[in-house]
């Protein structure tokens, strides 16, 4: 079925159509007036590409590693929250399905699968684990600790929330989890179920106080390189370098945090100019269409993720939807390549980027 | 009933449904073709907020003080006319509302309520007074001194309106106040009433031919502290501060005076600079979301003032609706402060601001 | 009736209910896709005022003059084709109306009035006469001739119009003359009625070979000052003053002529510039309220022309409505001198241009 | 019938309703999101050109020579696969049209006409051919020899379809040649039907292979002058010339290949001071208008081709159609300069094109 899908916005449109108001509000919404949201796709439709010609691409490469770890095409899947709520294989099918696709998912902390389970069931390979911390700092810990043992390979700390963003539909379809799910990371503790809205929930739960020096206690837990996950300038950037960040995303958490930030791909070339090559940068925010993940590498990203099409792919077909729509994005992505004249990934650079002057030549007066 | 609303749009649309359209126009709308009205809004939506992560955001601060009147966070309400056309306690109850918040109103002059009866019924402490200067020196004079009594701590003297804005609903609607509405600071005189439209009203009463001279004049009858509301370029800016003025209120007052005049956000900063900390500078016009305010403040503000969003506030629920009002501005901005990583108010300045470059980074030809 | 009309906008309503087709689309009418139409209002919108406060504006003079006539107003009524399709009385009552406020009316080469009609009717004082040069030189001689006869004061030499710009609908509707109407001032001509058209009519009769030293010819025919219509540029501008224009007006023929040429008051500032003060300049296309003309004038007009705006007050009320449009230009311009601090036509500068510069002052990174 | 037809507009209307959905998509596609599409024509509205006036333009000359064939106006025909599509006698129609208007066409190497049956219908003179290079580069270089002998003056290689890009309406309709047409110039080979589609038909059959090393190949097989389509930046123009091209059109193949790259109009300037003047450079690509063509050639170009608009003209009324599109362009050409003030080609230049700068004058502060 999910075949007949010719591009993420069809997946969109079938998961709005199959999945309860209130889940697929939570999914697409972002904060407040939603500007940010807006802009995160429409920035890239604006950035053009400048497709270059009789360049031999009948061999398109898009393999590439990050981390050491090698993905088959540079698009990984970012955190996001309650993928039971769109199927009921949840994060399962999407770890499975990225797996099978030679690229890797996050799971989050907030996941109604938990960091054990995923792990089996990947076959002790779960991909990425993301991170918030918790005020009770041993919660956050043992959570660490049991990421490593499942077989995680990196851990991204999620710096932009130190509280949720204000997305009013939540608090209009009062949002809750459905029963019969839980945040299956905290199974024996109360804090497996929501109460009063997402909201309150981190207010109570997560740490606001967390600070750069933080991520040194991070990374003295453990082995597992430390990613920091929500980096909005260069300023925190160069921050992220100093205190020892194995690597940055780049992200607005989809939009869904401070309404008004600049659009993630606005930002990136600032911050990978700040970052000079020392660490990778990662973003995400808005990839819909191969061509977004061309403009992003050749704005300095070593690869991109994507949040909500996974959740589109999920709540469409599970494994199947998910398997499609990164199929779709890696065809679209070669297709791309082609295009500009560029056969791998290593070649993809800011030359890419047509970049018209504001007005075109003036008459002498 | 007002807790449900979720921002102060919601409270705008409940106000439209409530109001008679010959009030909810006048309260609403702007001059000629409301082009300013748009832009106080839009310009704000345009400008960008840059998150900065990681910084003890646990304990965020937003009292401030302005003019040694220390306020639970930077929003104040701007002279509204007539506010009880909106609900029958009108100016009393967001008097007590603001107060109530921890923070004060501006009464103007134009009110359905007289200066004495709000000075009673806020225990001797109402606020700031607008005041508009008559042909009549008198007239004002003695308003001043009323004022003072009363136990208003400030005047705001308007400068935009020499004569009233065209605003063409009031034409349409023949706008008048309703049966049993006065202008209750002139129960004594023909003042009281509006004969013939407000335009005419303003034109017969209002001095234009007020200068800056006539500052010295106004500062000279009282010892209250003198503040203009209306400038709206940096040559009057310097011209306030030249004449003596304590402090500046950026306006255009909501957009009803002169059409395609610029948003007040947009000249802000120009005023701040001119200004250069010699004294407090104010902006009003287009205030309605928590970044606004963080907008405002980053740009040199030491404060905001809202007019409409007061008025749905009180159309819909009377002083709880004003309260609502304000507490939704101070949630969002508490909110809007932790995620762009800012704890309290003098941390706030223009560096929340980001400013990409009009054109992105060009490949070199 | 037109008494209740608050704007131009309003007038140009009652017009289209009024009109035939075929006459509302020839007079609303820009060519090809219109753009410079929408232009012609629209960059007016985008045109930012600073008002300035303080000033005493308790007596406004909006009194002028140009080329030593004296003008109650800054606004004068640019020619028009045939406008008894608006009205029986159509240029009699358009010239009448205008006199009477203090201004005065440009007759087209192409009225439905002839010029002897015209001067008789307005007692010998019929304002300005426009001229299109034919192939049979003689005939706009003796055109020239009549019109000093009759008591115009000026000139306008159209230099726009070699050939008519295509406007789709007249040819969709067929557009021809309605019976009873003739292109009066060629009453012994077979010039009087439009035969196949007003582009064929107007590509078989003008003389499409006319160059600047056609000018010289013009004026040694003439005493009468001889101002140029349709320049859009500093070049034309500065061959007009070399070849010995007494004056020019900035115009588009209201967009419809050349589509995608600029919005007159866009090219204003530059003609400006490059004339220098030598000879005034006048600028028309898009003027529709009180602001638009203070706008104007700060780029340095003496003066705007207003076309349609007549023809929709003529369509709606004849005499009565062209009145009412001149009075309520007048007084929008009043009350926006008003606002934005000036209080003579002299005092009008460029400096009530309010110009934001287009990103807003950034962080330094 | 096709003579009511006021512009191209009313022709493209005229195919969407005559046309099976599945052909018109086809035709009127763009791939992906259609950024580009769009952009094609609308970045030719935001072109603004001056017009000059008292000029002599009783006598436009359109007549122009692109390598040394003479044009009776700078209009060309591009070449578009599958004519018989959009009427029967299909690229037979075209060609005689484009003839009979004093220009040419040039042929698709995917046409439903072979070179052999132009030539003949054409008499000898059949206008340009446009060649894909097979994986089989014998049947490329038959098909060069083939149409050399039908009487081809010139081989356009288009060198932006390595892969055919993704125009989704044509998976939608399962796009496949109708039943009774084939691709005519491979009507001996496999080659001649689409099997599963046109994408995979292209990924089959093209050699992605290519480099300007190909380019020498090409030109050592023929003596026709070889013309390089697709050039999309200064760049590749500089390749093109380098690798001895004899002309260059900078295209983006109607918006059907790389989504999101820039207008073509866009880009010509950039391409013209590329290649000063060494070599000819032509433009194609959302010309709709007369004016379209007067910027692309006041822009450096020396002709414009047009694709859509002849499959527009050829559907609503077969050669009748093509040869009203041409003379609608032609006359609206003419038009155009005269109200531009250029009365010859050689005359245009980059002087026509308006360039205010982005901010108007400013105040001194
Ligand atoms: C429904 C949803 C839930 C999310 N949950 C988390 C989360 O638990 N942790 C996290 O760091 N980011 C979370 N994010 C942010 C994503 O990791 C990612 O930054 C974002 O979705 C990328 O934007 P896109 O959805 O436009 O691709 C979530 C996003 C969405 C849409
Ligand atoms: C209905 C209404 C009445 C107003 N009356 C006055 C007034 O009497 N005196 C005054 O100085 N400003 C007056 N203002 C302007 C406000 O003080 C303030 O500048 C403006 O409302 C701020 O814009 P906002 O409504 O977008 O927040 C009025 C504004 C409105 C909307
Ligand atoms: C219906 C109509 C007829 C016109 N006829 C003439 C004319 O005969 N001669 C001329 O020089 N300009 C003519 N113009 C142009 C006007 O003089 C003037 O430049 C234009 O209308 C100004 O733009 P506006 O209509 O937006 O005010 C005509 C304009 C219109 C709308
Ligand atoms: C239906 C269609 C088929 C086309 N086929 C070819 C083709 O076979 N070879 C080629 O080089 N270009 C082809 N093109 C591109 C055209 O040659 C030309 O670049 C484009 O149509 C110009 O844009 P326009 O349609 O906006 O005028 C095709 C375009 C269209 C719309």
């Amino acid at each position: 079925k999910s075949d007949s899908y010719l591009n993420i916005e069809e997946f969109r449109i079938v998961a709005e159509r199959k999945l309860p108001r209130m889940v697929y509000d939570y999914y697409a919404s972002g904060s407040d007036n939603q500007i940010t949201l807006g802009e995160n796709v429409n920035f890239y439709s604006r950035i053009k590409l400048t497709p270059r010609c009789l360049v031999d691409v009948s061999n398109i490469n898009t393999k590439t590693s990050v981390f050491g770890i090698p993905l088959s095409f540079p698009v990984m899947i970012a955190p996001t929250a309650m993928q039971k709520m769109a199927h009921p294989n949840g994060e399962i099918d999407t770890c499975l399905a990225a797996r099978d696709m030679g690229t890797l998912m996050t799971l989050s902390s907030l996941a109604t699968t938990s960091v054990e389970d995923l792990g089996k069931a990947s076959g002790g390979n779960p991909g990425w684990f993301q991170l918030y911390v918790f005020k009770d700092r041993s919660i956050s810990e043992k959570l660490v600790k049991r990421a490593e043992m499942a077989g995680f390979k990196a851990i991204l700390l999620t710096i932009d929330t130190p509280f949720l963003g204000r997305r009013e539909s939540d608090y209009r379809n009062e949002f809750s989890l459905p029963t019969g799910l839980q945040l299956r990371n905290f199974t024996d503790l109360p804090l497996a179920d929501i109460q009063g809205g997402l909201n309150k929930y981190m207010a109570t739960m997560i740490d606001s106080s967390l600070t750069w020096n933080d991520l040194a206690w991070l990374k003295s837990i453990t082995k597992l390189p430390v990613i920091v996950k929500g980096v909005m300038c260069p300023q925190d950037a160069l921050l992220a370098v100093k205190y020892g960040a194995d690597g940055i995303i780049v992200s607005n958490h989809g939009a869904r945090q401070l309404d008004t930030s600049p659009s993630t791909i606005e930002v990136l070339p600032y911050v990978v100019r700040a970052v000079g090559g020392r660490i990778p940068v990662i973003v995400d925010g808005g990839v819909r269409r191969g061509t977004d993940i061309l403009k992003a590498l050749a704005y300095g990203a070593c690869a991109v993720m994507i949040g909500r099409p996974v959740l589109w792919g999920l709540a469409a077909d599970g494994y199947d939807g998910v398997l499609k729509v990164l199929q779709l994005l890696r065809d679209e992505l070669v297709l791309s390549m082609a295009l500009a004249g560029v056969n791998s990934i290593s070649k993809i650079d800011e030359s890419l980027i047509w970049s018209s002057p504001n007005s075109l030549p003036r008459p002498k007066l």
